[in-house]
């Protein structure tokens, strides 16, 4: 599957990364240093949380926000790779959820291939495999023995499946075949690896399924973009343009690539989404994987058809792209749908003062305010660590993204309400406590709503429809992405990206400063198209380019 | 983990492996044959079935079963790996949603490690790996270039896990840790690979947690064995014995080994069902996983204590016992609380005076049927493909292991009733359709219920107490398992298997005759002990062991 994003230049990402590096190594100081003291049982009155500002230096923010959050870890002993904690698997678990409901609706059914790849069978579709040859990791030996024919990690799973697909379809009552399965692929990349964006091992599905008509291929695509469409949208709270791949961008082998984009507006960039192929007959053709006509035209013989076939692919990278989106300098923000911890309740006003008895009493209450919640379907737990102070409790929440702070002390009690604070906006209130139960739900999905109804408006703004050439530089530096009348064809695509890549020596000073050197590629053409183009009369917006526009094509730096 | 079973005569797991090849072949080329006048548009009358029978040939039976059943498909491209098909997975998918449930409640949280253990961390922990050695599959190369350090794919995760629960354990505040992982492992198996009981790859969870306390491990450790004994007993309608494996048997590195014995009644073989694993402070000493002791004594200075760890995996192998257990010459036979479908209604009496609007008028009642059923809470679907007869349709279905067939024609439509036949027994009977949605559910939890007491009694009546060792070998030949009054020694042990393995010369003929040759090993030592052993009187079996026994052993031919 498509995941190709674009080569940032290398001497940045070098830089991005020894920052991204310090930083970590920073946090992970502070983090040591911060828990020092508990060990030794004393009180903690330090507020610990983020070093690095979203806005100063958002590729060591975002290190230190994943790994502060706990979220990832690296995985020193072999890099490339990272360990996903389950403040991640829980989102992603989520996702699957939601995602594995609605294909099963689909009469999706699930499979599992085995992860290995034989060098025989690759050697059969040379030209699709040949993009991710260079990233493919052989096993040569198992144990002390060479093997005979070494065989390669999965990057993606055609290879494996198809020949059996050709084995198993032997009529049009077959059909549709749909297949997917949850696993993890490898894809030894040399680029820079990134949490979550790009990992030499990353955790997603694949779908891969065969029709007898293009039509009924073309529908589950779409189908299938929807659907993560709404990941992204519903329960990320991220926005997406949906669109199709130019034929520069699509999948190798494929015959058209749709996808949905999303935009990180610290800098800019577009990031693809996911990406739904329709394969078109090309690999039916390669493996063989045909039916008889079941509807011959009268008079004719009867004669074999090759299948349609789609692949469809979404991996945990929903979560960095989640994480770039709504983060701030405080650390995470979770949208409440995909949150672990929805509500957390943390006792105030409990001071020296304040008998066993008392405190005993006050604790039952918030055993009670989680049972509550917990009846109303809200996911919360309180919080009486007692070597932390509750300003201390505030940010290691807040660092961990947690949507709701319900703050309750003897003050709270005897007006019998709860005070909150939102993580999103630090917007606070009380709420009565006899309204819990509809209350919190409800600002729940206000605060998921606020989300993206936020980041919608964010991306609307910094998606702008250009006719100058001279204006597209200047709004990619303007931290946007730009929709511009184009003519789809390949070699422009490059010539626009060369137009548009800023000189080495202009690539100097910090990070952020840097990244206008960057050239811009096309992310994709939007379904939704704005006005304007007149067919054989609109030109290519490239300057060098004679061709008249087919397309609004959306371009922009990107991952 | 520990799935290591006995290893069966060479030459007779040759022979074997022809007959199921032969089998297999034989099946494919069956089903094609059927399958070959559908695509023509002919109507079959064949009935199309099992050609081996499950007593006269078990291994045979066995593949010819799951590839027929559309459970499992041999990996051709590389030896020793299977593709598990949605008949698979459906089952493997409601094991984990019942596991995961479980785990959940007893807060142990999902995570996701690399595959890759990097040979230098190997390095640090030979005693552990020594087992998997020859086992590993090893990445030399990614894409043209040599690894600097090759890295082997995960057999088992604790060299992956543990150096980060160093890191992340800093306090008794953080233990428990409890976390878990759905993955798949590779374990280049030299042996017999067979589908399910043992492949170079499979699916397993892998549960990985740290306590303070060995109490607190201990508890754990039966928790989760009581969790395996459900998946097996109330799940897949599998008997097992629950108890602790021998030092001989237990798993490598750790501190001792319980598991739930499982027991094949068609050669009379144990087969190791899961296992849940105390590791001590073996690991924590060797990954230096320590905190500081929360209560020191009063005038001790603070020390460090290493944490004490389990271990406890569950694979795709239950799957392959309960096919084992269940099935019969007809095919698969399913219990029905983890059957894709657990009903299939199946038209009758339809034949050339019906017509057109009584017939569409009975496929509308089908499809009322089914939605009763769907409300009931019961997983059906009807088949009104129209090129198969009824007979066919039967047979078709039995194959594939649905509990309950639903027939239903227009006199049963004339006196509103449903006819039905179990899959397990056979047994027919009519339901009226008023009472569907209650006597359906009843009826399948009291085949569920029957599949386990029918495997239970056989179990029962298979585990024969033993004191004398003139009948061990008898008693194995009429395929049981014994429990004989053992010492516990290792060596003790392998002489026990040479004792019980017969002479390569007598190992001739048929493979269910061949059998015989192999040597019992121990399986476990059940928690419920028979009584009769005398501490310091009662001897161990082993004629040529003096020592005393120490408990009731159970030992088996196994797989």
């Amino acid at each position: 599957m498509a995941d190709t994003p674009a080569e940032p230049s290398k001497s940045a990402l070098k830089k991005a990364e020894k920052q991204a590096k310090m930083a970590a190594e920073k946090a992970a100081k502070a983090a040591k240093a911060a828990a020092l003291p508990i060990v030794g049982g004393k009180k903690v009155d330090d507020i610990i949380g983020m070093t690095v500002s979203k806005t100063e230096n958002f590729s060591a923010w975002y290190t230190e926000v994943v790994l502060k959050a706990e979220m990832i870890e690296y995985y020193t002993e072999i890099s490339g790779f990272f360990i996903l904690r389950p403040a991640s698997m829980f989102i992603w678990n989520v996702i699957r959820k939601w995602f594995q409901e609605r294909i099963e609706a689909m009469d999706v059914e699930e499979a599992s291939f085995p992860m290995f790849l034989s060098k025989t069978s690759l050697d059969k579709e040379k030209d699709h495999v040949e993009g991710f040859a260079p990233e493919l990791a052989w096993v040569t030996k198992a144990g002390e023995k060479d093997l005979e024919v070494p065989v390669a990690v999965r990057p993606t799973s055609e290879a494996v499946m198809y020949p059996y697909y050709s084995k198993w379809i032997r009529s049009h009552r077959d059909l549709p075949l749909r297949l997917n399965q949850w696993n993890s692929v490898v894809r030894w990349e040399a680029k820079q690896t990134t949490p979550f964006l790009r990992a030499r091992e990353f955790l997603w599905q694949e779908g891969h399924t065969a029709h007898l008509t293009e039509e009924s291929a073309g529908e589950e695509v779409l189908q299938i973009l929807e659907l993560y469409a709404g990941v992204y949208e519903d329960l990320l709270a991220v926005p997406v343009v949906r669109g199709r791949k130019t034929e520069k961008e699509k999948f190798a082998g494929g015959y058209y690539t749709t996808t949905v984009e999303g935009y990180i507006p610290s800098n800019g960039r577009g990031i693809q989404g996911g990406t739904s192929h329709c394969l078109g007959q090309n690999f039916s053709k390669m493996f063989d994987i045909t039916v008889e006509d079941p509807a011959p035209k009268v008079g004719d013989k009867a004669k074999h058809l090759h299948v349609w076939q789609n692949s469809w692919g979404l991996s945990t990278r929903v979560i960095g792209v989640m994480v770039m989106i709504h983060g701030d300098d405080k650390g995470l923000v979770l949208p409440p749908r995909i949150a672990r911890l929805q509500a957390i309740i943390i006792p105030v006003g409990i001071n020296k003062s304040t008998t066993p008895e008392e405190k005993a009493k006050h604790f039952d209450q918030l055993q009670d305010l989680k049972a509550t919640l917990k009846k109303a379907g809200v996911r919360s737990d309180y919080d009486i660590r007692d070597s932390y102070t509750p300003a201390w409790k505030f940010n290691d929440w807040e660092l961990k993204g947690v949507p709701l702070r319900l703050e309750y002390g003897p003050k709270d009690a005897a007006k019998s309400v709860v005070s909150y604070a939102r993580r999103d906006t630090g917007e606070k209130g009380t709420i009565s406590i006899a309204d819990l139960a509809t209350e919190i739900p409800g600002l729940l999905e206000t605060i998921q709503k606020d989300m993206y109804t936020k980041a919608e408006a964010s991306f609307r703004e910094h998606r702008l429809v250009i006719n100058k050439w001279d204006e597209v530089v200047p709004a990619l530096d303007a931290k946007n992405v730009v929709l511009i009348p184009h003519c789809l064809a390949e070699k422009c695509e490059d010539k626009v990206k060369d137009l548009t890549t800023g000189k080495p020596e202009e690539a100097e000073g910090p990070l952020e400063l840097k990244a206008p050197s960057m050239g811009m590629k096309s992310l994709c053409i939007p379904f939704e198209q704005p006005a304007g183009i007149v067919s054989g009369e609109t030109k290519c917006l490239n300057p060098e380019c004679e061709a008249f526009a087919e397309k609004w094509c959306m371009f922009g730096r990107s991952y």
